[in-house]
């Protein structure tokens, strides 16, 4: 199995509030997308919003109604920025749930939850160096 | 806030089987990685393996304990691509969920669960071109 992911995909259930959300922080919409699904390109892979019933069913998995164990993050170049974007969750109806502050591990980040309830923290690692598309490269 | 997905991570309640897990279906663990946590160099982004309880604290939610909205994929390029790295998955430990079958979207594809109930769906889609380096380019 080759070392990547292809898509992460977020159950949600009203799938014109949670994309409107994304719109809203500034993201578009691949035209792939259609009344049931929403793709977003991000970096060499894609962010999908569909109907959490319909992705339990498809996964194979029972719902358990709440968070299942997977965080994500978008990293930042400064710890300005980090303030700037969980501003900008919040005023297109996120829920900040971790105010900004420095980090046991050396950076600065916060957490905000999109409209279904899934998490993204906001870093700045002074560790990671971003790469000019914005990607990270770990060491070997 | 820019499109992008810096990382995604799962979290684990056994770190070293968890990490043995992804190792066994040929991946290699960053250097940067810990006693408590796996990184993984997934494209431009990082896969990441930590504590589930600490995940959640530091992701400011409470854990429903079972599967939460968030399911990933990883697209191969042939039919018989989806067939070898299902049941590499389920030697390595994980379990098939749903058997590689044509898909309702014109594609093929089936389902893994990871030791710690992380659906993997993987997929071979022929509306979506993989470019050399594993990425999906979406239309505009």
């Amino acid at each position: 199995m080759e070392q990547r992911i292809s898509m992460v995909t977020l159950g949600v259930t009203d799938l014109a509030r949670s994309r409107s959300f994304y719109e809203q922080i500034g993201w578009r919409p691949s035209g792939d997308s259609t009344e049931d699904v929403a793709f977003f390109q991000v970096g060499g892979l894609v962010l999908g919003l569909w109907g959490r019933e319909d992705l339990a069913a498809d996964s194979g998995v029972a719902d358990s109604g709440g968070w299942g164990g997977v965080t994500l993050a978008h990293n930042v170049r400064t710890t300005g920025e980090v303030d700037v974007v969980l501003a900008a969750a919040g005023r297109a109806g996120g829920e900040v749930v971790r105010e900004p502050a420095e980090t046991f591990w050396g950076g600065y980040s916060g957490v905000f939850v999109d409209p279904d309830g899934h998490p993204w923290e906001v870093a700045y690692n002074p560790g990671w160096e971003l790469t000019e598309d914005g990607s990270v490269r770990l060491p070997e």
